[in-house]
């Protein structure tokens, strides 16, 4: 049986937001890894990266490395044996299917003292939400209120007003006509990705996406077995070498946000739109998903602010070309809404995928928000983009001055900014340093498919400008501690 | 290459409630089916059932049978060769995973003219949720509401202060020792089930099931490739099989439903649940699953009413012991409540899947559930057994009176009758004849692993007690029109 090892970069990942306990540093780690032991997510007999890759990985000293196996070889999580490094001990956990931890989404499922979360895009609610959530007789009558609630609660499609409301969303404001048959309510847009992975990609299949890309997107792709290719796109997806990839690998599935891309905030132009809805024509074995959760999140003013239709606008009866979207980056996450628009047949078969995972989302938060498009979905939007455009020259105005060295295209849209660090430095290393000053950012390579843009780092401008403005100092900080293990290349912003 | 063909109860189960929309019978039947072939549920090439065969299974005449497949070859959805029968066209559709669609569930996918639904064992909304939904300030002051809106929203192991409360419920109420940290919140019952199967189990192995046994369970199990092991439980679950069945198949996971079973409404007695804890102590490659449901679902009276404690509750700390719960048969299904206890680092694993799933559930709905929970739990649960009792009573001296050739045993809890047909009477072809008289009831072959329990069907007695007055007479007629097929053997209930 060959040896499995784990690099210190993958280690650093599973670790995630470590640091960011009170402690020393080396029991932090031991720590941790006694946890990540205890899921199965580090497997016995695992070989653990040696001293010196770790230290690197982790932007700490050899010593605390070093401390941090020793103490590990105390507690008997782990055996060091000559020749052979340090891997994990023989331990009892359950069995269990391998894991992959996504160390971004990670972060959301530990309580930690980060003081500034720059990572999760995650969007304050918006006013006119907060106060139909909060006394929602103001969007829907009581006769209104106790209809929803007679039924039976099971909508496995979605409720029937919200689905309505979605379509006529996509075809008034975005020039995708769609029927409220062709819509399906999921839990967030996560789970409409989540669902489009299990019931079209079967384990093994190629799934194209665009490097860097969602890290969510990473996670249900992993899940699901798929083998991920990536395309670069530092400059936009090259219509192209997308033709090229779906023709060399027969993809089952291809991923991807043309409208403001996450984390790089690029609008792919109308006429590669067009290119790709005729490569999904000719492509009827792979299933096209354009994400445009972030389509109504431009940030430009002036007269041209409108972006070219969705994909599926020029092929709207195509069975493999789908649109998947979410409320949750413009309304608030806590709603978790989001859809899939698809032709029917396909529909029907996502609802069932649906019923099987969990028969339904919940349903007075459906009514709810569909009471709250009807009427306010236009001022939601220009509130929040207002607000967001704010943010983003906040944040670009602070690295600005305080990292002139880092590098970055000012977004047209979005909720990042996708941040290349100068001389070749790692992002994973600066995102540790910055963890410890209690900052924490996405190191590029979570967003990779293939251990691409380790240079990269996204950066987060939703939250409030304080905050924004408080998170900067300590980032500059992290930097200017560890850039001189990067010394060449320096380039200005 | 093989041909692959399809029985006449396996059509019937795809079909499901296609005879309960207006226009001739096979007119609907060549609708339904094109529409199966369009969803890929029915692939081109399949051969479908001889035609004597298909008039069986849906309980129509050779010659409906026979109309219905000469219109899907006009149409060109089905081709007739000789000596090879009749077969699915080939037609253009997305290719795709193979899918199994759940003849139950799918009536909840598709409008129907069904007028008494006894299949779905849902609940109507408890007052006092009702009252809380309604006008969330008379269970959450402002300040609170604006907290919990005030959020990211993004809770992928659950609002806090709702793993708190189920944590207490199953500390008090039922014996078993929890923490909050110990609970991850699920989209219903149904995503509990769904994210243990998509976690714990590989493709190909095993997982023991009661037979029957709550058909949710048997779709997650099939979207997640298991081979299912169905254990008979006419009169309850026998231990010594299930240990046996675990020593000779040593199954990812076991599923049971020792509570007030679904469909049984049996109640496991604390010696087998112990005998259970300790096979689940012996064998810590098999992850044992306690679905607590309808554990409050007690329609007994008098004193001894308490049931013995849920599984864990012998070895609380037993990792591979996990229980499952929701709050859809006691308050309401649209609220989607549902919950699993494990270990923590168990827990942890599965947030990470419920990130990757959807990144959590709808957060509001979790904060007021939780206020509900902690003020009113017990109220609800009295008034609910109360009114299931009555509606219990009520179906049970229906049928007594109009269909007294069929047996039952009067469960002490839970939300079905779980029936017997006499002389080896076919359920599935009965529930064809009812639904054409408006009624819908599960035939037992789709609550069974193995094509088991033909001659069962289970009938819901959730619904108000004037619609299952309603609901009885035509079920009386649907089996007193085709009850001498099956003259042999009967007998009195």
């Amino acid at each position: 049986m060959a040896v499995s090892k784990i690099s210190g970069d993958a280690l650093a990942d599973l670790l995630s937001r470590w640091p960011a306990w009170d402690g020393p540093l080396y029991r932090l780690f031991a720590d941790r890894i006694a946890m990540l032991a205890d899921t199965g997510e580090l497997p016995a007999g695992l070989r653990l990266p040696p001293e010196r890759e770790l230290a690197s990985a982790l932007s700490v000293s050899r010593n605390t490395a070093a401390a941090a196996y020793q103490l590990l070889r105390d507690e008997g999580l782990a055996e060091t044996r000559q020749g052979a490094g340090t891997s994990i001990a023989p331990h009892v956990t359950t069995p269990a299917a391998v894991h992959r931890a996504n160390g971004l989404f990670a972060g959301l499922l530990q309580a930690s003292r980060v003081e500034v979360d720059l990572t999760l895009a995650a969007v304050d609610c918006a006013p006119q939400v907060t106060a139909a959530l909060c006394d929602p007789a103001t969007v829907l009558s009581e006769a209104e209120r106790r209809a929803v609630i007679g039924t039976t609660g099971y909508f496995p499609l979605g409720l029937p007003e919200l689905r309505t409301a979605l379509a006529e969303l996509l075809t008034a404001r975005h020039g995708l006509p769609a029927t409220s048959g062709q819509i399906l309510v999921t839990t967030g847009g996560q789970q409409a990705i989540d669902l489009l992975m299990r019931t079209f990609v079967i384990p093994g299949q190629p799934v194209v996406v665009e490097d860097p890309t969602f890290p969510g997107a990473l996670d249900a792709l992993h899940r699901a077995g798929a083998r991920p290719i990536g395309l670069p796109v530092s400059h936009g997806l090259d219509p192209d070498r997308l033709a090229r990839a779906v023709t060399t690998h027969r993809p089952a599935l291809v991923y991807l946000i043309p409208a403001h891309h996450n984390p790089t905030g690029l609008v792919m132009p109308a006429a590669s739109r067009l290119r790709i809805a005729e490569l999904a024509a000719a492509h009827p074995g792979t299933l096209f998903v354009d994400d445009m959760t972030l389509a109504e999140h431009s940030l430009r003013t002036g007269p041209n602010r409108s972006l070219p239709p969705p994909l599926a606008a020029a092929e709207p009866g195509l069975p493999n070309l789908v649109t998947v979207g979410s409320l949750s980056k413009l309304y608030w996450g806590g709603l978790r809404i989001g859809w899939i628009r698809a032709v029917r047949p396909m529909i029907s078969r996502l609802a069932a995928a649906k019923a099987a995972a969990d028969l339904g989302s919940n349903v007075l938060g459906q009514a709810v928000t569909a009471a709250v498009m009807a009427s306010k979905h236009a001022d939601i939007v220009r509130w929040r983009t207002g607000q967001l455009r704010a943010r983003r020259d906040v944040m670009h105005a602070a690295l600005r001055q305080q990292v002139p060295d880092w590098s970055w295209d000012l977004p047209e849209g979005g909720l990042t900014l996708w941040v290349q660090l100068p001389g070749g430095a790692d992002g994973g290393a600066f995102a540790q340093a910055a963890l410890r000053r209690g900052v924490s950012v996405v190191p590029g390579r979570l967003l990779s498919t293939a251990d691409a843009n380790r240079d990269w780092i996204r950066i987060a401008y939703t939250r409030s400008p304080g905050e924004l403005r408080a998170g900067v100092p300590p980032l500059a900080q992290a930097w200017h501690g560890i850039s001189d293990r990067w010394p060449a290349g320096r380039r200005s912003a």
